[in-house]
């Protein structure tokens, strides 16, 4: 990257960010991002954004976790082109296509059978609340009952079935009706309250026909907060739910796709889910994709019972088979190995020479770090003041009090030293 | 095309039309399409598609209405590839760029001034669900109220709050919990019951704190059986929920981007709804993508009210805009109105002429015709029928009875008749 | 009764009447009737209501339905008194007690036996409302479905579960969570479209298990204003239920005990309902009791299912015998068929003398007649000058624009006309 | 009482106890007291009730607690004899009568004032669940809010709106469609985890608009198995609602009227609740009457926004006032005490003497005491031999291991010994 761009101050003639007109006075005011990263970007290529300036960011933010790979990886660029270019079916709702199976049996190849895994793979519309609202429903169906168990500070999705199941008891929205049967629990504190808890519902409940279908978790609550689950702890969980009945779905949106260091971020604690949400980094390349994996017994939606007109978005399956190619060998997983611990570490010493930064203040796992700052008010002025540096990062929890590290697992070392960086003069402009 | 390849039989050394094992073995048993369309599709361009054993299908399904413009529309592949080759940014969330940039001021500029219509536009999910449940919280948020007026046989989507209003009082799933609040109505019959209850219910409600906020309708039922509202029962609609204070949705997915004859379907009839679901057509080359309308005085959701990882699927604004094109001048326009009136010469000629098929029996408007065979084992019986023979065709309604005659609005001439020769001598086939 | 001390005017000194300040001070804001007839009554016998000042009033209200004998019945409160003087239990739950042995045999023998109606007994808690909550949960639990056919403007309790089927679907108070399920339809307009809709829509259903469990219906809606099934939409209605499998709940609270003419108010009809709720005027002389009646085939609950303290209120037992002493011959019907004619009549008579009252103005069966004024405040106020001119009447309807004549079936005809007498010149004084 | 009929053991003449035929034959299944206890019960006096054969029982049930002064209290007998004979009103809706005012008065001088407290009182339907209903929308009502919280193991009544905060999460009848809103935390368990629980989550609501309207609790779960509330767990729970704005509603139904010392059961605490639920003995005699004691500041439905053709049972507000001549000074309190003090020393005699007890065994305040028996099966085992012996004492909780001992507070010293001797025995003969 040209580093002499980054972070160059102005953005019109009097030095202020602004939206451009087109967003402030065409699109609706629930537009969030670009009101805190209020520039035009143009292009991008691995972990640099590039703006209609010509300024370049460095990219902590990584779509929010649909960018692992980082922006427009060469190999899936070229395969997508020659796609194109070739008339490849582009739309298929789920009518079977040359592009959906090759990605169907790389993905059991490269993934699932590696890891000794067995699942069926549905397809849901393409984004990640998609996936949640199918995966209840395979979960209801195969059960034959109804209620979910969750977690506070959760983050599921936002259509309505996924909105019921996120959040907490007194964080549903009062603009969507309420869906009930949702048994909000605690998330891993470090203590064993919410799982003794759990237990002695399960035990309590009069017969079978009144256990919930289903326990949604993610492993790291992101949204939440970059709050770590224990891998006892999801162990126990899974134990519990494999006791009394209850399908496990792990929501591993936002946690898969090597973020945490491996392809599912559950592989270190050993537990098999009965169903796992993917969506974001899957297709590789940012492109609208959502799968649900699911064992064999729980497959039992019939024919069309969950539809969708994206289901079939071929340029995704495209990418998305290009993607698996970083999985063939063990060579991305080091790479993550690495960078973790280098992000760690030099978030911690930031932690440490910062006093605004609350401690014990870095938490996460792999490539997916959150530095908690004292105030959700402090955490966005680092978010704004790296901004005008030149680094995208967002902030995360429920009072927006950390600041959550998402950079591309492809980040190159330099681009990564340089983030942490910026990150650090931020953090002490914000602390100032 | 090659119309020699047509229709050609033998798919297996048996001669019969099996799923490839890719599908069969690993996909969901909840797969639906690919069962009744048995073949590997791989390239496709205009109303033609290619199967893996190069045999060619005329296309009057058109992805359920996402491909109106046909498919590799040779203008947006091109700007599509040279967005990519260019590291055009894919993924985005909602940040501004150039790309949505471009889409909002075309789309502002060739469709909402010409018809001098002034809406905000909000990008939920790309898929047209999330359209329909960011519609429903635009307008809870915006009257304060809950309850949603919705219509038997309706179709909006398949996540909880779309499912709840979609289908009828007794067509809600077991495995979605119920989300109360909606009140089904029929859709016109030709009669003014359904209008006069709803205004003798809104009359009766105690006090406004209790009236509906909004009122959600197709224009045409298309999945209900393409069942087509009259434009007065429209007005009045539309009327009625004006002078209550009831917001109208109208969910233009399916029918919208031109495939009545006119952008928007409900242009004939003067209404203009409160809110507006687009998406399938809208990214004109079949990319997720959705879009939602909306009056500014509803604009009243908060900065992330709203949220989803795709919402700003960049490939899909290129294509958009670049589809925007076929909107500048009246050709299309013409041209639909032309091909309309031919197929639906066509279809009444085979009505005639079969007595499966049941009379009246021809409905729709524009590019969506319905051919109502006398049961749904007969319509699917055609549908197989005319898919051994080249054509792909799918049934609509509750029961099934109904042929969905979809082809892309850009046609060929050609095409088109030897789209119909093929359902004609498959209606013939299935009669026998 | 002593006519010269009815409708005396003055109640203070200054001759306004007023709430006692015991009420006013002491008794929450949701009191009701007491504002309406403000004084304080101190005793009663047959259709006569005495005050604390010796002033008598002609009760054509019956405590809504529950005096349908008149006050104080010489043989019921002989009856009682002895029971309670030999130390009879009271209270037992649902232990087994002679009083409840003597009602449930002397109800087979003197009621269900003659008309042919097989039915076990269940008694709930020992108001209306506890009835209908029991009855739905009998008729879910027979069928294992959830779902309600209710209609706009009745009334069933003031319980969740009963006010989830009152009212109509804009009707439902925003202070109770919504229970989903209920399927309002409009009640007999002297059309065929409601059951017309109904019949659509279980034909539309599309399996057995998202049918409703049952429909619940009021012969006569009397707090909805007086409005009459006629006996053919009845059958009807009846028909189309044993047809599609949905138990036929009939709520004879108000209209049940003679109040129509036969004791129960279905019985011209010819239709046998699955399930019977009965209270109000079943104890005969006012002591909270209810009933549910249900036939073999529905009764389904488990022992312990649905409880509740006072379900065995003995004392009620008691007097509940007695009362069916009326119902061991002709003679209360023959009486109430004459006494009907003449209120009939003369409710006629004054609606052709005071254009105040809409014509057709009329409308009832047997004992309940309501009188249809031109406005809720007009009803209002004949209430109002009827209740100081010595006689006792409550408005009905959402509007309240109705009249609703209650008198006890047991009035002498002297009372009677008198009470009617009043009425009328009520009626020119709210003229005027 | 006359000991040697006490116990008698033959009802027919092979020895068998029998339901009487009335009861099997004509009453719905769902009975079922009278299956455990399978006598015609008559007469009964004090804390002796008497069958059809003359057998005399001790009771130790009091109507689950609707008789804490004994059957048929020759007082209050005496007063509600007197009312019928000189044809008092014995039904009235909520008109203003001469017997409620006289109780309202009564209640006042008696009960509210020497305590300090300031309630005003809603009646409503006469039974305990319509008190709760009451209650919940006079909570939601003032608030503006609709969740509530409220413990696993609660009961609060039989109606759908007092199910959906009875039981637990997962405790919740198919039979009832499910009400949202309700959040259950597990009750008093001897830690701070239930409560610190509830505090987070507080603190954890959005807005004010997402909390809970009210929490409702009972100081000792009767049904749940005399579970005993601590004083400082209750004082916290009152503190935190108060904090954050949550109504405390305390359901004194069972607990109420001096059964655990006082007259309501919370005094000792020093909490003042926002509402309160009684019934049960509030009437003295077991006649059907319930009521809502809320703060002035709740009092905010308007008139008729609540109603119940019961809520004016006259004959219970003649008993009622009687009633309060046993609070008028201090002696009933006084006798509480000490038999209170005895029946806890004998319980726990028995239990040390027995090992089919559990220990530690005996759990309650005042006249409520629960023995806890090694499973279900051995306390029903207990209960039927109890009862022919000649006591009639029933198990709670929901295994039902708990023998719940409820006897009149005005039970002579003699009857108390006898009770408990034969309590003793049963459990000796059960444990054989």
């Amino acid at each position: 990257m040209q580093s002499d761009s980054i972070g160059s101050r102005q953005d019109q003639d009097d030095g202020v960010w602004r939206e451009a007109p087109a967003f402030s006075d065409h699109e609706s005011n629930v537009r969030y991002y670009g009101r805190n990263f209020p520039t035009v970007f143009e292009t991008a290529s691995g972990s640099i954004m590039r703006d209609r300036n010509g300024r370049e960011f460095i990219d902590f933010f990584s779509g929010a976790g649909a960018l692992n790979y980082g922006h427009n990886d060469p190999a899936m660029k070229a395969r997508l082109i020659a796609y194109i270019a070739s008339n490849g079916i582009t739309h298929s709702l789920d009518l079977e296509t040359g592009a959906k199976e090759a990605f169907i049996l790389a993905f059991q190849k490269t993934i699932l059978r590696p890891r000794d895994l067995s699942y069926r793979m549905l397809f849901p519309g393409p984004t990640g609340t998609n996936a949640v609202e199918a995966a209840l429903k395979v979960a209801r169906k195969a059960t034959g009952r109804s209620r979910i168990v969750a977690f506070d500070h959760s983050f599921h999705g936002m259509t309505a079935g996924s909105m019921a199941v996120s959040g907490g008891a007194l964080r549903q929205s009062p603009i969507i009706p309420p869906i009930g049967g949702t048994i909000f629990l605690p998330f891993d504190d470090g203590t064993d309250d919410s799982l003794d808890r759990l237990e002695s519902m399960l035990f309590d409940a009069p017969d079978e026909s009144r256990l919930p279908a289903a326990c949604i978790v993610e492993t790291i609550q992101a949204e939440g907060g970059v709050i770590v689950a224990r891998l006892a702890w999801l162990k126990r969980l899974a134990d519990i739910c494999h006791r009394h009945g209850l399908l496990l779905i792990v929501d591993d949106i936002q946690t898969g796709c090597g973020r945490t260091g491996t392809f599912f971020s559950f592989e270190p604690s050993g537990i098999v889910p009965d169903i796992i949400c993917m969506s974001k980094s899957l297709s590789g390349m940012g492109l609208p994709m959502s799968m649900v994996l699911l064992k064999e017994a729980c497959d039992r939606l019939s024919p069309g019972e969950h539809t969708g007109t994206f289901r079939g978005n071929d340029l995704a399956f495209v990418t998305a088979t290009a993607a698996l190619g970083y999985w063939s060998d063990g060579e991305l997983e080091c790479a993550i190995a690495r960078k973790s611990a280098r992000l760690h570490d030099r978030l911690s010493e930031i932690a440490e020479r910062h006093p605004v930064v609350v401690t014990p203040t870095v938490r996460g796992r792999g490539m997916i770090q959150g530095l908690v700052m004292a105030s959700g008010n402090l955490a966005r002025r680092v978010s704004a003041e790296a901004f005008v540096r030149g680094l995208v990062i967002e902030t995360a929890s429920p009072k927006g009090e950390v600041l959550k590290s998402l950079c591309p697992l492809t980040i190159p070392d330099g681009d990564l030293e340089a983030g942490l960086d910026i990150l650090e003069s931020a953090v002490a402009a914000a602390e100032s």
